[in-house]
């Protein structure tokens, strides 16, 4: 997908709404460990509850790697299922890859050309190299971590070099010589509040992935106040506070309550815009 | 395997060698892709003809996922492999995770007790939080990326802040306040030639892992020149040198023959610590 597919698809959906599919097997309902594939039978049913409501999906590698091969499965029919019956999804694989640049190549492979999603989380410590191979395909997206929703975020983000510069700050001047805004996003944690002030000053176009609103304590209001563009720029990611809305067999309509209070908030701030 | 072991087991073997399994399907010998699971084929092959000359193997985990579930399973195998036939061997995932602490968390259950490796490699940019739910098991470690092998390393991690710490400094001094030597190495690439001395001026007693010898140019010699301590502390890695050492069905002596050229020079460098 391209930016202007996204930006389209925001204002038609007037949500930029991400549900995040940190689908846990130990926190999803009871019922369900009856069925064949248990993580992608709540994965289909939170889609298709709540697909109409927000304009991507993240899976969190994590959370499939830890089931093992049946833990890739069930990530493989998520993706071809969004893609079959849910096209106009951004789908983004929350993996924070990053490695010398023959293992990134291979990464990059998975992501792209076997599991066929939209973009790819990736951690920045390596530098150019380590980031550069996942930008060698047709709208395919990365998203770099810049400054992130947890307290461990200040133990180097913050660091300030003698020029004042601060690590995040350099993470996003310095990749926009890798790639633009047409193929890079940032991760910025909805926790971080004013600091979206300071990331558009040096982003003022990019897309920014945003983590922990909801169970994290970020504010959406804030986060739009200070982050917000005229193409909107902003996908907001919410992943318990929705998919675990309920765990009983009423757990799908409950995420698309959730879903529903977050994208008539959405609503309201992309007014803002028009 | 607990920090006295793996001492025991460079010494009574003679090396510090890791063999790393960066298994590309695409470069196996041609013959092996007849077999039901070349890819852990080749990696049974390469194990039994160099177990005895080295002490740990490395996947890369990369190389697995871009086989979807396949690659997993073959992971699962070579993993499981080593503990039945090689149970003095120290197995890293070489995965670079790392991501807000109940993500980190459930990486640190994928690789500790289902995979049941010894050490994960991780990566410090989200700081404290996301990496202190892999230290929670025992006798499992975690490797995080301090100085790596890459041309990328220069991008962020010799930044220095505005006291001349440069950032893989701070991240080696900020981590001991979260782990000893015991439960914690540090990646550091043997490209990195002199920088060894600094590293062990904040570091004196943790084990390295250096990749980086090999195809990525790096000098044993050197290495050891400026890094090795009184327990040896190097865990030093070679990956494409040994088991790409040759592609026809010959592979596996081919493997052997690289790995007893590195460890009898690593055998001429632990004459230095007895």
């Amino acid at each position: 997908m391209n930016k202007q597919q996204l930006i389209d698809n925001i204002r038609r959906k007037q949500t930029f709404l991400c549900v995040g599919l940190d689908t846990d097997i130990k926190k999803i309902p009871q019922h369900l460990l009856r069925e064949d594939d248990p993580v992608f039978a709540f994965n289909r049913a939170i889609i298709d509850a709540t697909a109409d409501l927000c304009i991507a999906y993240k899976p969190n590698l994590a959370f499939y790697e830890c089931l093992g091969t049946k833990g890739w499965q069930a990530l493989e029919k998520t993706v071809r299922y969004l893609r079959e019956h849910h096209p106009d999804q951004f789908i983004i694989a929350d993996a924070k890859r990053g490695d010398i640049g023959n293992t990134s190549a291979m990464y990059a492979r998975s992501f792209f050309e076997d599991l066929k999603v939209d973009a790819v989380t990736v951690a920045p410590y390596m530098g150019e190299d380590s980031v550069t191979p996942f930008l060698g395909y047709d709208n395919a997206w990365v998203i770099l971590l810049a400054l992130t929703s947890n307290k461990g975020s200040h133990d180097f983000q913050l660091t300030a070099d003698a020029q004042g510069e601060r690590l995040f700050e350099k993470v996003l001047r310095r990749s926009q010589q890798w790639a633009g805004p047409d193929q890079m996003m940032y991760v910025v944690g909805a926790t971080q509040g004013r600091m979206f002030e300071d990331i558009r000053r040096i982003a003022p176009d990019h897309f920014l992935l945003v983590p922990g609103v909801g169970a994290q304590g970020g504010s959406l209001e804030e986060v739009c106040k200070y982050g917000m563009t005229k193409d909107c720029g902003l996908i907001v990611n919410s992943s318990r506070g929705i998919i675990y809305a309920d765990n009983t067999e009423n757990f799908a309509a409950a995420a698309r309550q959730a879903a529903q209070e977050v994208q008539a908030q959405m609503a309201v701030q992309l007014k803002a815009i028009r």
